[in-house]
Parts: C-alpha cells; structure tokens; sequence
C-alpha cells in the first residue's frame, strides 16, 4: 500500500493514535487466494463442481471461487462452513458428529446467522492461535467437501 | 427483443465485449409458465389448492402461479423446493429421507437462506445438465406436490 | 467434471430431461478469477486495500478477492456493485449520476436487497448480451473502484 | 376443490366455524396468470425484458413471470411493485412523484420491506375496494413498465 | 368507511375497474380484537402472562395483545403460531405431533420465515374455508397456550 | 398472575433473587388496547382505514389492531412510527421535518431495523420519562394518522 | 439525567402525560457491566475465551465484552442466550434439556429470531419478578458457559 | 488464557499450523470496555442517556454499554456507527458531510447492512493502521455523540 492513502482528500482527521496494541497472526490474501482455486481444482479432478472459501479470524470473506457447474447454495455453503470452522476453531465434521450423538447441543446452529454444522469447513491456524477457516460445498458428501479443503491446505501451507 | 434496447438514453456505455464464451441451457420462459399452469391445474384435480414455482439454473423465479385458497405460506414453500431441487440438482423428497437417515447431514436445511428440505420439489435437467427446478407446495404431503410437479414435467417437456 | 458425478448413491433419479434448450453465454471462473486478482492488484499499486467481485448472469458470486487492509464493509459493497451492473447492464456510476437527477427514480435503490447503485460496478458483457458483472469497493472514491475494475476487464478480456 | 381436501388423514380437528362473515373480493388465478403473461409480452414486443408480477389484496404473490433475458433484480422489483400498489391503493409513480416534491414522506420507502416507491406498479380494483396490484420491473424506465402494466390490465380486465 | 376516502388529493387515478370478482369470507377486525382480549384473559386467570394474536386468511396481523409480564418472544411466538395455523388450516399442535414422528417432514418448519410448529396456534373457519387464525405464547406449555386460545374462540364465535 | 406459575414442572431453578432494584413505569395492556381501538375507530370516522400499535419502553408490540381494509402495509408502519416516538422519545413528524431540513442527518433512518421516519408516531411519557409509543398507518397523509393518534391519548390518557 | 435534556430545541412537543403508571424492576447498568466483566474474567481464568452479555426485561442489549480470542459467532450466542433466559424467565440449559426429552417442542427455538436454546443463559430476577438476562459463550461446553453466568451473578448480586 | 483449552475433549484436531504470518494490531478488551463506559459517563454527564459500543479491525462487537434510559434504538445506532468508522477508517460525520455536498454517493448508505452514515463514529488507530471504531448513540444531535466518542479516546487512550 502506498502512503499516499492516508493523504487523501476525504480522510480529514486522525482521531486517535494508538501505539503498542497487541498485535493477531492474519491469512494473507495471496494464500487465501491460492487455497480456495487449490479446492475447487482438487474437487473438480474428483468430478465435483464446488465452490470454497476463505474468511479471516472474525469470519470475514478473504478469497471466494465458484466451479461454473455449482449451484447457488453452494456461495452459502462454502463461506457458512468456512465462518464455522474459523470462528470456533474446529472442523465443522466435528461439530456435527458431536451434535448428532448429543440433542442438547443442538442450538449450535443457531448461534449466529453464519454458523453451519455441516462437514467440509476446517479451520486456519498459526500454532494454536485460530487465524481463519476454510469451507467447501457442493460435492455430493461432506467428507469430499472436507477433503478438497485438506488438499488446499497442504498444498498452499504445506502439511500440518 | 428489439436491438432499439441497445440505444436507449440511459445506457450510454458498452464497457465490455467478450466472445466465444462457454453457453449453459437455460429453461424457457414458455416452457415455466406452462409448467406452474399444469401443476396447480393437476393438484386442483386432485383437491388440493397448491402454488407452483419454477427457477433457472441460478435459483432464480422464472415463474410462479398460487390457487386463491392455497395459503400464504406456499409462496415460500413452493419456491425454495424449486430453488434447493435446482440448486442441488436432486428430488427434495431424496434429500429429506437423506437427512432423516443421518443427522449428521442435518446442516444440510441451514446452507443457504432459499434452501428447503421437504418433498416437492424436482430438478430440471438437459442429459446430464441441471438446468433449473420446479417446486410445489400446499397438498397435504409432499408426495402429493412431487405428483404434481412429475406430471408438470411430463406434460410440459415430454417424459423423462 | 468426471462423469462419475451422475452415478454417486444420493443421486437416485434422473427426472427430466431436456434436449435442445436455448443456451445463454457465461464468464468462466478462470476468467473471474483473473479479474478480481487484477483488480485488487491494480487498485493496490494505486495505494488503496479494496474487494473485487465478479457474479454471472444471475447475481451470483463466482470469485471474490479482499486485500488484508480492506474494511469489512467491501465484501458487501463489491459484491452488490457487481450485482447491480450484472442485472441491469450498464455501469453502476451511470446508474448514481441518473438518481442524482431524477429524485423520482431513487426507487432503484431499494428494487432487490443486493442492489448497490454506488459507482464501481460494470456489466460483462458477450456481445450485446449481459453475462455477468465486476465490482470494486475500498477506494477513496467510486471513480477509483471503477477504474481499477475496468483494468481488470482490459487485462483478462482484451479490449472493448 | 374436491371436498376430500377436508378429510385428508392429518387434518384432525376442525376448531371452528363461523358462518355470514364479511367477503372481500379477489383477483383470480386466471386473471393474474393472463396478466402477467400479457405485460411481459406487451414489453417484449417494445424490446425490453421483463419480470411482471399479481399479487393479492393483502400483497401475496399470485402469479408471476420472468423474461429468461430480465435481471434477477426484476425479481425483487415486479413483487415489490404490484405489493406497493395493492396495499396503498395507488400507482406507484403517483408515489414517487410525491415524495420528489415533498422530502417529509420520504419515508414512506421504509414503510415495510416489500414496498417499492418506483414507477410500474398498478392497483387492481373491483369498484373502489383495492383487491390486488400488477407490477413490471426491467423497462429501461419506469414509464415504460407501467405502460405494459396498463396494458395487461386492459386486454384482461377490459376498460378503465 | 366514508365514502370520502376515495376522493383525497393524492388518490389521483383510479387504474382498474373489475365486477363481479369471487368474494371470500373474512375476520372483522371486531372479532379479531375481542379473540386477543379473550385470551389474554383467559391466560392471566390460569395464572399465565401470555401475548395473543389474530391474523387474516393471509397471514397478516388482525389483533393482538401483549400481557406486561410476557417475554418479548411471545411478539413471535403468537403471531407466527397464528400465521402457521391460518396458512395450513390446522391447529399448530397437529404439525407439531406430525413432524415428531416422521422426521422427513422436519422441513416444514423451514417453508417460510413466519410458519411456527409449536402448539398454541388454531385456524379460524367459515364453514370448510379457512379465514385466519389465531396465536397464544407464553404459557408454559403449548397445550396451555391453546386451551387459551380455544376458549377466546368459544367466547367470541360461539362453538365449534 | 398466580403464583402457581413459578412452580409449574418446567421452572427448576431460581437462579438469582435481586432485591431494591430500580424501577421504570410502564403502559398497561389495558390502556394500549383501548388506545389502539380508539385510534383506528377515529381515523375510520374520517373515512380512513388504519393500523394502530402501542409498544413500551423498549419498542416492544403491546397492543395492535388493522381496520379490515388497511393495507399490509400498515402493520409495518403503524409499528415502527409507535417504536420510533418510543425509542427517540419524540414525534415521529417532527424527526421528518428535521431532516427534511438537514441532510446531513438522513442517516437517522439506518439506525435500526425499527425505524420509521414519518409523520404518524408519538411518545407516551409519564411525567418527563418515556415510556411507550403509538403509531397509526393507513391514512392518506401523516398529519391525518397522527390526528388519530393524538386523539387516542386524549381519550385514553386525558388530557397532555 | 440532567434535567436539561428535556429542553434541548429539537424536543419541541410533550405529545402526553401520564401519572401513576405502574413500574417495573430493572438492572441497573453499573450491574450489568460488572456482570458481563465477571463473566469474562472467569471463563478467562478457567482458559476459555468467550463473549458475555446483559439484557434487560425486553431483551435490549444492556452491557456486552468479547475476549479478544473469542469467535465472532459468541457477539451473537451470547446475547441470544441472554435474550432467551430473560425472555422466558428459565436458564436455558433447562430449555435445551426439556426439548432433547420431547420433539414436540423442537419449534422453540423458531419462536423468535433471538431465542437460543442452549446451556448459558441465565435468567435475572428481583424476587419473583424477572428482569433480564445474563448470556455467556465461548466456553468449549454450555455448563462452561452457565458456570461463568452463574460467577458473575454471585459476584455482583450477591448470591441466589 | 490456559494451555488446556486445547485439550478439551470435542477439539479432535489440529488442521492446519501456519508460522510467520503476518500479524495485525488489534483493540484490547479492557480499553474497549474502559472506552464504552467513558462515553456513557461523559455523555450522562452533559445530560444524555446514551449507548457506546467498541468494535474491532473486521467490526466485529468488542464491548458495549446502555444507558437504562437510552432507547432501544441506540444498540443499533452506537453499534453501526462504530462498525463503520472502523470499516471506512474516518469519522461518521465526515462521512455524512460528503454525502450531503454529493449526492451520487448516497449508496454509501447501502454498502453492508451495518453502515450508519451519521455522526457519533470515531477510527480507532494504532499509528496508520486503522484496528476498530467505537460509536456513540442517543444524545440528541451528532456532534453531542461524537464528543462523548471522543471523550473516551482521549481518557482511555491518551491523546491524539
């Protein structure tokens, strides 16, 4: 980023100046890139059409690709995993194999608009800190999705 | 449509032009409103007031029809079977006994916002190609609307 | 796509199908992919962290890109730029300037919960038809977005 | 309907019967599946693509039809219309001439999420009792959809 | 209504004339108001503190009203039990026993934002046609909630 | 209300007892029904057909009631005006025309899904403390639903 | 309060004055934000990084804190289940436990678009009486959670 | 926070380790909580019964305090604000300015369903960087929230 950004015309004011602030580990743009046509590639070698993606540590969308033949769901499924898997720093399978062996932990799903207990989203992490998550749907089972979104990682972040 | 579209006041700039780009079959609009006509006209026959929708390849309306009595509620229903049948390129009533078989996939109903696991809804497809989806809902069963909506197909498109 | 996709167990029944439907031109997903990594890498030489989107014919999101430094409010504005050009085929900044001079028609604003009528979004086209769209947001200013935007479209299509 | 609608398995109990309530009148199936049918092709025939949409004295969708070449924000737009001009009673450009002169009313726009304040939505009357609305959206100009609107009330309704 | 209404500035055109439209029964506002009354009271002399809601044929609010005790959810819960029950022509409790014991039903709850499967809802009648209904929550049991619900009913339209 | 509701089986446990809280006055249903009722028998007196709401303090619906003509609509109007007068604590006509004044302070309509900016809205106060709000919709003018309103409180509370 | 607020120039009307109203206990804010920091601390001294939250008897948000390690998804977990707790005046983990026993109730958690059924959430009561709600999540466990609501209660109030 | 988080017994797997990413500053917890309850205090003590809330770099909600007479709007307005002065990187009211001397920038407004374009939203920085924003609601006038937000930052973060 040039420095020019903080001298244009619209940005009138500093507010604040804070130094010193804790400071997070982030998924850079380049690998979110790279991870989410990693899985689409990977998925489409295996005859499935998806989509996936890549969100940050609050959930928010980084890098997003769509196989031409994947449904619409598919945008909310991929993004929905990938928020899940980020933002509690589990792989979705998981959660719903532990929801399903336990009906009191149902409301899972309803914790946040963006939440889906469904396999296919694994979370991003720089040691044990939680820093993202990636989500993949549209193959015809979880566990495909799952894979597809393993491939990506050990591809761009080269094994666990 | 009329090449004068091209030059109205309001549509001052061409700002790309590509070629040779890949092309998907579509549904026609002809083809969808005859199919919504004969499904509601079938589960009239057959004493149920039901509405009928059907959606492109992308989930979206292509067509709708709702019998005066047929409540509220179809609206929704009738598009979201059209909408998941189409997007997932399956039967809804597969779906549904898919998930009451293994409640691990439960995720499945919270994907996307349009997504509806219930019987009634049929994908549309062109040989392998799914193409769009027909949905109907307001019989007392969904396997009444899924009649309804095979015999929408078979009058409208000729056998499967 | 292998043709083994057809026959996996879910997929119980094939229950239409359709020959010689018409068929409507789309952007690839390697072609959206290439442009919203030119968009965010052109408006970043400029010195501004921006989304890039690229949605086909039918609003839906193929590929998406954020830069780290980009606010979460660009995953929404790019998204519904792209939107807006895609659905209504003309750049979204013509759109801006036509409200600005006809209070009568800010009703466009509110047609369709993704419309975003903010300049930075321009339709694809494949001759006159409209295939799909691209938006930009993060830029200090929509002329930025949309520059960076129609560098895409040069850089990936080839001209106008 | 069939009487046997009524006494279909799941239907246990009925828990109430009122007998001389007040009838309001409606649109029927027929009407609203000609008129949309009728202003999508009116708007063909003068080159624009278009979505047209019926709904009912309490603004439920009815019947509707899409143009295969009409964005999917004409989805939103042909609803949102026909629902304005049935619950207000009015056309919508009267309304969105109005607020133009009178920036007070502007808020009428936030009324209910399925209002739309844009030219193209006419109420459907039986003598002076509102009991429905047409609304087109895809013009490049709201003059021109509510042209085709008016001109599907016509060939159907047959006068003013 | 005075005839008056018809006259008033804004209304600048009449669009549509149609005669001799099908007329269906409908809940006076009257009726509706007297129903939440009813149950309301009732509740409160059962010891429970209860919302109560009446809606039209098409799911859209009559009446309501809200004990000062009851949680803001009953806002909710009252008027989509009375929406499901208008909409379906069924009691809520019915649905709900269905569905718990066919779990490919489940989907039900998902076919519109407004439909709740929870005890406590009823439809109101004219003869065979359903016309609205009627929606208690708060109590702590469905079965309680109905039985409130079922007395305003009895009070105000006198038997079943 | 009973006491025998805090020992119905459901409620195990008392989880916290706090003693000398302060304490906020509020509406009684009692007089938010009769004030609803008021209001829609008047603007029907003026030949005009409304919705009328009163929500509390915190912008929660206690009482509602629609003329059977009032448009859908009116639910949401009604509604949000009698929860912007009870949110703001001021006439709803008088936060519109301060806009319409200063544009700088349009962005008052965003600030929550709730918010109606539109004549028709006022705040129920006891003493200098807000503590509720009514709101009427329908009628052809905001001064006209304000009208009804104001003679509501008149009626109900006697006197300002 | 100073009184001063009362004459502030766009406070122009006192539209009603109401006398002897009945009133209602509430939490205080010095309470609630003392709550929502113990939550906090000790979910963080016990090694688990969640979100904390307060609403008052309508469900309005009070006090909140999210641990800076927290997912995004507690903003929302933890507000619903304080929303669900104050709301129905139970700990939600009972709730979650009375529907784990009977899938008749499953169509709780639909009643509101804030209800969340799941073990941390604890209602706030002054005697009898309740008055809000306290909503911890994060804690890999909903007893984690209700344990580190239950902390905060006992610490700031004082003991059940 | 504890090593043992890591070990509970539902976190099955380690999916990924990234080292040496890049890492970006962030707001800590108890400056966001001392911030929120700075605003209320100051702005209670001008007279104004407000809400503040502190989001992160994504928008994400940190910490949040009510005042008990602030209206239920301002969780809301106090929430958009600071989601937007974070995302955007510049005060609410400079935003607002422009949109006022401009109108083709009104789509500002729509960008993502949490913009507020209103004053009252500070950035919060860490030298260039822009890492949150906190927002102030319900004082009546902008400029009387933007000096409680800024109040805050002066005590809490010392200095500008």
């Amino acid at each position: 980023m040039k420095k020019s950004l903080l001298l244009l015309p619209l940005l009138l004011a500093g507010t604040s100046v804070m130094a010193d602030q804790p400071r997070l580990a982030v998924v850079s743009l380049e690998q979110a890139q790279r991870m989410v046509a990693a899985a689409v590639t990977e998925c489409n070698a295996q005859g499935y059409a998806v989509s996936a993606a890549v969100v940050d540590r609050s959930g928010v969308l980084t890098a997003f690709a769509r196989h031409e033949q994947a449904g619409p769901h598919t945008v909310g499924s991929a993004q929905r995993k990938a928020f899940t898997a980020a933002s509690l720093g589990r792989p979705t399978g998981e959660l719903a194999s532990a929801i399903a062996a336990n009906a009191e932990i149902d409301g899972l799903r309803d914790m946040h608009p963006d939440i889906l207990i469904l396999e296919g989203g694994l979370p991003l992490k720089a040691g044990d800190e939680k820093i993202g998550g990636i989500g993949v749907g549209g193959a015809p089972g979880g566990q495909l999705d799952a894979a597809c979104a393993q491939a990506a990682i050990d591809k761009v972040l080269g094994g666990a």
